[in-house]
């Protein structure tokens, strides 16, 4: 069985993670969507809303699983005998960040990260932006899916 | 009229942030300098020092104006008319950050960014240097206008 | 008169120039698409079809005029009595080759480029990736205007 | 039957080009080292010696084909059912290159592309680097496979 | 005398940092490993252990001196009489950072910063990414030399 | 006696090969300008011109040898007991591409590279640049030494 685990904040979930998860479905047999909790991190979005967002998002979608974990993503794959752990990338700045986590991770314990590029037209989407224009009162409606819109 | 926002926190105005306006001055009736006020945010020169460095630079430049704001660049350009909002490159860092900001911003208001390059020999300045370059009681004077150095 | 020159080989017209250049136009009161003639590149398409790819897609367009030239671009700015060139933005390649050109541009003729970073979802699109496609008789038609593909 | 197409010239094969094949066998049931003819490019190996460095390398390996194959990628995918192209990442640079094929790629067929960033160590080969040490008769051993090496 | 100074935090010492001190030592003939002391900033090593980290490491390197300094560093370089400051570069996000201070040290002071680039292998340890293994538990062991594994 | 190659074509030499060059002096007791002669590639200037460029404008600079070779760069180095290969950076482009060649240098060889980045107001001037502006008949001047202007 292979399965990827597809670690983040998802604060809040994004077009930009609904378009690698997505992608991704055809090459796993299945993705666990998977948040890290960091109690040193403050976050825009409960920990309840943010599983909401992912959980209402993919209910229909029986390859995908929601799951929290605590300590390092590659003890958690493997507590979930997760072979692989799926990124997307936007740009180079990405892929620097990516490639120095990706190698640690790979040397640390042999799972290997998957990566799919942004499709063209949602590299502009992070849930930094949103949550920023969230924060002014803007219109952030068109990089979110239906469930964060009716938070 | 041909009106642009140069939004930012002038934190204090550096020759970088000059070189920008000066050669923006030819393509724009009037151009915006606009100190985008922020609560959580700590400076380490005041509101008024920092709006005073942009009027006694630009008081003899009658196309320049200068104004705080408040939420989303792209509310406070639509109520100032402007339709565009002005922003300076310095290096591939910068472009992924203004790309993402830009994309959005066109996104949500048809509001468009311009950019200039830095000029040669002004793509190292930037606040945060002449920040430290201060703090540490160092010769930050030739990054700066003539206004900041008499502070 | 604010007036922009655009150089290109335009080897074809691609849906990244235009996005460029529709966005340019309330900037200027005069955009020159200039195609420079360089005998020593080899170009897919004839120097004619590129000029009527040109002519053909912007002929309503009244702030807009298609021209050859030889030699400097800044030299030809001159000529026409352009004060800025108007260039695009896709990624940090793109700009520390334009920062090298632009620069040195400036330094040798005060004239300054003037940079709008590719809208979200047009910065894939190339003559180089346009032309490859072609040559393998792929479908090309979604990054390209219709005088194009109609070719 | 989950199939990828990992396209390249492999002028000639070298361990950067191994070391995202060996890693990409666990998440594929199928992988075709596709050399794409082009007559109009000078390659310091044959396609024999090319096609043999592929072939012996992965003799013992049932997941891995060779083949060859003309035109677009994307229609060489189809012609083999292969849903995805699996491509490696270096750097910044390779990205940007990649985001704008790997895009067009899925536009004009759906063909999505899966990357894997170079090992920790293999980031520093390519077959550029390869020639250019062989072409100088310099020792290029420790950047190929054995089959390379015997050449 | 060649003197540098090689400035960090070193919180903690990584491999990363003695692949870069080692290969500069045939350049110098003393280089200053200098730790900034910044009140403002949370270190997860006290002070006396990141000196103890270095002290150990180096203690039969007779080129190799170990200092705590406030304030510019070009200032503290000029209490040594060091000519030069020593930097690693792992990638371009380095480099733009780099060059921000390496271009404002050599106009405030005239010290200039002499570069290596990571070694193959190397450019992936940070001590950012040591101390996030260090906090969840994880195998930091490859990434540190034996005094920090030690600890 | 540390002895230093900084290799290239010097097509033509510029005030950014100088930059770099000067500012080397106070670490190296002396610096080889090497240019690798390559019958494949085609040159504006001769073998004579361009090492004339050099020797008239370090004929003052008793640390400054002018030679050419053949073959690898670090067999050169070997044969001439330099350790160090010395190289400019101006941008991540050149940062990568540096790390490639560098990495498998000291691969194949121990032998290190240096490298100094470009000063502020130089890093947009490159060999290509200068050679377009001349081709066309435009000022380059600015961009080369005195030797180079007389040409």
């Amino acid at each position: 069985m292979k399965k990827a685990v597809f670690p983040g904040s998802f604060d809040p979930l994004t077009l930009g993670h609904t378009d690698i998860i997505d992608r991704a479905l055809p090459l796993f047999d299945e993705i666990i969507l998977a948040i890290g909790t960091n109690s040193s991190k403050k976050y825009m979005f409960s920990l309840e809303d943010r599983l909401h967002f992912l959980k209402e998002t993919y209910k229909n979608e029986s390859k995908v699983k929601v799951e929290t974990y605590k300590g390092l993503t590659v003890d958690f794959c493997k507590s979930q005998n997760a072979g692989f752990i799926l990124r997307g990338l936007r740009n180079g700045q990405d892929l620097e960040f990516e490639k120095s986590i990706g190698q640690t991770n790979y040397k640390m314990s042999g799972i290997d990260s998957i990566f799919l590029l942004s499709s063209s037209g949602k590299a502009h989407i992070s849930s930094t932006v949103v949550r920023d224009v969230m924060h002014h009162g803007g219109n952030y409606e068109f990089m979110v899916p239906d469930v964060v819109r009716k938070k």
